[in-house]
């Protein structure tokens, strides 16, 4: 090993160290959700603790400081490439020194008790026991905010820009309050349909064995290398790369949930896409990741709905389908059960929401969480507020706080500002493939005899090979000519299920 | 989180954040033996290097050193295990210091070329390919042992160190002779035996599903915790820990080869044994780790062998293993099955041989390496020595370099003063057992009940529990009031191969 030559040279050794120590943090993190004994919990536990304080003692040293100054002074680097990557490094750089040390551990302290209180409240129903938490995470948040933000910049979105830079709160609001009220207008309309959809066709046993198997054959169809990648199980699905060419999905079977099972895999699977499609040249720069969670999120939300609930991929998988469960699925039209996959149920739960309804849950959480991070919602108002919006949205009476406002992990864990990229993820989806459409004119036709990766290719042209290049806004026109919109979602979603619930 | 309020406080800390990254550098090694895709290997290698490279730098930092320097000085730490702590780090400290950066790049370097040249040339029996790499490994073991060694030590002794602290190759050497010399006389008495040992009952096929289940049974017989470790499959048996509560074993199955594998997941819960008896107030610390090379293999050997192939054990697992495989072995006599997997033979590769044949491919392996790195021997005559000491110890014509000389990767990777290690273990093993039925006298009768955890207990309180705090010769006596002796293991071969081979 010569000695780096240029200060360029330097910073890229010491990401690249960082980054190793990143994939480290990745697979002992995969080994805790896939096959890590029990006992081992505790060990693993400070195991991540050290290797994330030592990454974090890295990436904020005087060393990268240093480095940084002087690259982006006023002799930066000769290549564009170059200069983005500093720009990138530069700006996670400042966010994470901006944030006191002592801060950053009571964050990790509150997230930890607040998550412990959390799992023992939640299924006694105990909202009243959580409530001191969620006021200590919102008023911590709250601190790293004003850590964080600009001048002049809103607290949500100071935050907001850890998950997808670039983009605003009110922006995000614009767009999500024209969507609600058109989605809530369609449920509304699918509910009063004459052609109510039956999914008794998936109410039996379908052999996980088989499911296995003919999700590794979907994966493989879609382009992800098995080489380079693989799958396991786990209790929640996930994905994790540790370097384009490791990437590791999980899913869970289940012999009476098919579709979960299948619709799982494809999700991680668009993921999985995206990590593998990095360049390998990148691995290990800063350049060298996915562009927002947003962004990520679009890619699974294609394959899983665009592709996978879609009536093209069907036309060509429902027969390969019935012959993996012929006792199953062999008299079922492929009619049927495409609209069994595609039924509409304004449901409780977030994670179980079909298409339609899942965009009411995650615009709940943004106006709630923003709400209450401005201080604007009294978080003891919280279960009355979920109450009267799920009602207004979804028209469903919410029993209890379990299925309610406790239902999921992410305030509990502090994450303020992740859930609209769910949703992001949903309006790029749709963006980006009708892109993918007008460019490869025939593509419904390709997906229909199973040349899936067609659509791979040109997401990996377009977008995957982009690394952190670009924004996700910048991406979006890059590609659409458009910026975020939320009319092509809602005309996707009126088209397929005014088809499918046969509205007027 | 405090700050540390003394050295030796600072001293844990620090060492417990080694622990950590080498627990990580574990588990990143575990994954790429058990799940890693193909494709991960060349990044996985850079995550290791740098996982490595970090270890070391904290290691050696000043800031250990001067640490280590306070608390060796005239104010040392008040408890006795703080003492040994702290006596157990100096002596790694300054091992590790004493090699210089240049040297330890440089034989990392060598020691990835010879064996990527051998990877190839052993299988094309291309000995003369390999040897300039034999050659740049030792003489570079040769100038790390200069490095290493205390003033008037010999250069074997400064690498087998490393491996097995305060042996010498001279005291190993002398009961290696008398070893050597017992064997050979009781190989060549089997060989003349009239009552030759049949495996015809072991060739067959056995369903490798229920070879696994009943390993996994042996397993939780012996002790092993299933919640606190697993077992996998991997190419090559072996076993890792991140922390007591988190041991991983390996094994490998064929369904025509029962024996290997079943002894294979024996040899390898021994060891898992050990590392799970560490207490857990040692781990993290100087003293949580096993003593050396040689006592870890005394628990795999003992196991393996001095259970696993002992009649108590068949006693009373035998008609278990029957049920496992009432086609295959439900007519086979326990006596017969007994002798098969007892058969001696003398067998070109070491890692298929015999209890008795074992240590004779050891004495060879270690003789030669031993007049290598001392210049007596040159490697361009090692195909020849080879070939002479085989036809002298097991009698044996070999007919090529790829079984002969380069059938193990040990040198090719510049482990030289390991091999010796792996019959210390059986040496002691034998000299710990023979302690252990005098210590509990219905050992076998326990055993034969297939109550294997009272063994278990004994190597717990005398074994895994001490920790680093004694080192392997201090144990051998602390625990059977005798040093390591050749006698016990030979009187041990001699009565039980009598008894099978019915020698006079």
């Amino acid at each position: 090993m010569t000695p780096p030559t240029s200060p360029y040279a330097e910073f890229l050794d010491l990401s690249g160290e960082i980054a190793d120590l990143g994939a480290a943090q990745a697979v002992l993190s995969w080994d805790q959700e896939t096959y890590m004994p029990p006992g081992g919990q505790q060990a693993r536990g400070r195991q991540m603790a050290t290797l994330s304080g030592l990454i974090h003692r890295k990436f904020t040293s005087d060393e990268m400081g240093n480095l940084l100054e002087r690259l982006s002074g006023p002799e930066p680097p000769d290549e564009i490439d170059q200069c983005l990557a500093v720009e990138r490094a530069m700006w996670e750089y400042r966010r994470a020194v901006r944030v006191p040390e002592e801060l950053v551990r009571e964050t990790a302290r509150a997230q930890s008790d607040s998550v412990a209180c959390w799992t023992e409240a939640r299924p006694r129903n105990d909202f009243r026991k959580w409530l001191p938490h969620l006021e200590r995470i919102l008023d911590l948040e709250r601190r790293r905010a004003d850590c964080l933000k600009d001048p002049g910049q809103d607290r949500y979105d100071a935050l907001l820009q850890g998950y997808e830079r670039g983009a605003t709160g009110a922006e995000i609001a614009a767009v999500f309050d024209r969507l609600r009220d058109r989605v809530v207008a369609l449920v509304r309309r699918i509910g009063a349909s004459d052609y109510p959809v039956s999914t008794s066709c998936l109410d039996r046993e379908f052999d996980v064995d088989r499911q296995w198997d003919f999700g590794l054959e979907v994966l493989k169809a879609m382009g992800f290398d098995l080489g380079k990648g693989r799958q396991d199980k786990s209790a929640h699905p996930f994905t994790t790369g540790f370097h384009p060419t490791d990437v590791r999905l999980t899913t869970r079977l289940n012999a009476r949930t098919f579709a979960t099972g299948l619709f799982a895999t494809m999700h991680e699977g668009g993921h999985g896409l995206y990590d593998q499609g990095i360049r390998i040249e990148d691995a290990r720069t800063p350049l060298g990741g996915a562009i927002s969670l947003g962004i990520h999120e679009s890619q699974s939300r294609m394959w899983e709905n665009l592709v996978g609930r879609s009536l093209p991929f069907w036309r060509g998988f429902y027969s390969r389908l019935q012959n993996a469960f012929p006792a199953e699925l062999g008299s079922v039209a492929l009619d049927v059960f495409y609209r069994a996959i595609n039924r509409v149920e304004p449901s409780l739960i977030r994670v179980e929401a079909d298409e339609v309804t899942y965009s009411l849950h995650i615009i709940l959480r943004f106006e709630i969480e923003r709400a209450m991070l401005a201080g604007e919602l009294d978080p003891a108002g919280l279960p009355d507020v979920w109450r009267d919006k799920m009602r207004e949205y979804l028209g469903l009476d919410v029993p209890d706080d379990k299925d309610g406002c406790m239902q999921d992990i992410h305030w509990a864990w502090g994450l303020i500002g992740y859930f609209p990229t769910y949703t992001l993820g949903n309006l790029y989806s749709v963006q980006f493939f009708e892109q993918a459409q007008s460019d490869i004119p025939d593509l419904d036709a390709r997906i229909e005899a199973g040349e899936l990766q067609r659509l791979t290719e040109w997401l990996r042209e377009k977008i995957h090979r982009v690394g952190l290049r670009r924004l996700a806004g910048e991406l979006c026109t890059d590609i659409t000519g458009r910026p975020l919109e939320a009319e092509p979602y809602v005309r996707y979603l009126e088209t397929k299920f005014g088809q499918i619930y046969r509205l007027a």
